[in-house]
């Protein structure tokens, strides 16, 4: 029994509704133990050192904040990073695993903690540089090599290492997925993957001689580089199992495209298995008990499983 | 009646197949023309200056050289060029529509003729600069800002100008496609449209007071900066009619992925309606009568129609 740490997210978001619609949809809830605040953990007893099955824990953090219902909120910031923290020592601790519901990048910045988002905090928290964000669901499994940076950044941001780090996270995450001899494909950067060297030189200069190295010193072929237009069709129809796509919007068009509501974020390359739900706060339907608990739940599962 | 010119694209790729299996597919050809080489054409009345109700003609291009069924053949690259200029000049003096069959970029390259594709050549004979490369299908309709250069000029070839000449064209390709008050959408560079400035200034320095220019001067609203991983999705919904994305991926990957086989490359801003199938020469399945008319078809009746 793998026991869960689930974090609230922001207070004013979705991830409080979501997480507990989620968990009404499971049959077994297996010692999770909810982080939040305490005005929304009071119906739920206390996690007190033991673990029964089947049964929903809480660990109220210990703030003076009052979570408000206002967008990207400084306080509610500030509570959603301390019931992170709080559980990410726990994790740590305990063994266990953690699913994350959203947070605001926004709220972030308003009350100056110094990340913009879950990936690089559990970065910095395990001292796991080279963790990668993923994407899992029934149609595409994606996993990025650069995440929240400018687009004009992204080629000097790919370095040979990056992509190395990168492609050894891709296997990993398959082995998570139950593949064991999974083919990875990797995108191009440029259009048509730059078709002979006409729309830039990155494939041939650092892509393609990255990947023979890789090849060599991991004996594990890589497929690509694949047109960037076309490897996500490849994947869909079964001829690759993890797409690694190099920057943000590269993968994440075509995931939320294929699976909106349904998609698990994966931090891969930690000490823990870590999800969230791959969505935001939605602060535009919170408070109206309107939010589908898909993502949250399948969030769950995937950690459950691991 | 809308006469039509068809090329017939590389001969050793699959233009001439899928050309013929989709005229097979007509119920009517209403004086459709085919520009290629004369042993491809061999079996089709030529064109003699008057057009007759379904028929198709042929008008073999003026050259010495043979065609091969070897790949990016330089010869072949020739064929397919003399083709295309035969028949602009054919549209330009008889106001037909034109197809045209996939040709090959390396072709072309080792031929040394100065086009890595239709759109520019086209751009250089209508003398239309400012003409934008979109792709029409039942599910999605997107027209670029850029195509073929690297991802990482993009930001820099993303001009005022070039923004607002391709919202223009927007609302002509929306025209074209029926629709009198299109909601035209338009997506953000960065990861998130930049969220608040977090990865980066293209969004509030370039595109958001581009946008309100634009509205100014034509009286048309645009929805966004949108989310890149957001905007497909809202097209798909119904909310947006038109996207316009900024770099070739940023709306390839949507498209094919959603309309792999039946999308229509469409030329918005020439004089005439030029459109070509979705797909490239498909050398490991040409001359295997195994190609699939879908997007040519849909390319033709995209022209016959308008």
């Amino acid at each position: 029994m793998t026991a869960i740490a689930i974090t609230l997210g922001d207070p004013a978001g979705v991830g409080p509704e979501v997480t507990t619609k989620a968990l009404q949809q499971l049959p077994n809830h297996d010692g999770i133990i909810l982080f939040g605040h305490k005005e929304q953990l009071s119906d739920i007893p206390l996690f007190e050192g033991t673990i029964e099955p089947n049964t929903v824990y809480s660990h109220p953090i210990q703030t003076p904040l009052t979570p408000t219902d206002k967008k990207d909120d400084p306080d509610n910031a500030r509570i959603a990073y301390e019931s992170i923290t709080s559980a990410l020592h726990f994790c740590n601790t305990h063994s266990m695993n953690l699913v994350t519901a959203p947070i605001s990048k926004a709220g972030f910045l308003a009350a100056s903690i110094p990340y913009t988002g879950h990936t690089t905090l559990l970065k910095d928290f395990f001292n796991s540089p080279n963790a990668s964000m993923a994407f899992y669901s029934d149609q595409l499994s994606v996993i990025l090599a650069t995440i929240h940076i400018p687009l004009m950044s992204v080629e000097t941001a790919l370095t040979s290492d990056t992509i190395k780090s990168t492609l050894a996270n891709a296997k990993l995450f398959a082995n998570q997925l139950g593949i064991t001899n999974p083919k990875i494909g990797i995108a191009g950067l440029n259009p048509h993957a730059s078709e002979h060297g006409q729309f830039g030189d990155f494939e041939s200069n650092v892509l393609t001689p990255t990947l023979t190295e890789f090849k060599e010193d991991n004996n594990t072929a890589i497929i690509g580089p694949v047109s960037p237009d076309v490897i996500f069709r490849q994947a869909l129809d079964g001829d690759i199992d993890v797409v690694v796509a190099l920057y943000h919007d590269q993968g994440l068009i075509p995931l939320k495209l294929l699976a909106f509501d349904s998609a698990v974020n994966v931090t891969v390359g930690l000490p823990i298995c870590r999800t969230s739900p791959d969505h935001g706060t939605a602060y535009d339907i919170a408070g109206k008990n309107i939010a589908n608990p898909n993502s949250m739940l399948a969030a769950i599962k995937y950690c459950i499983n691991r």
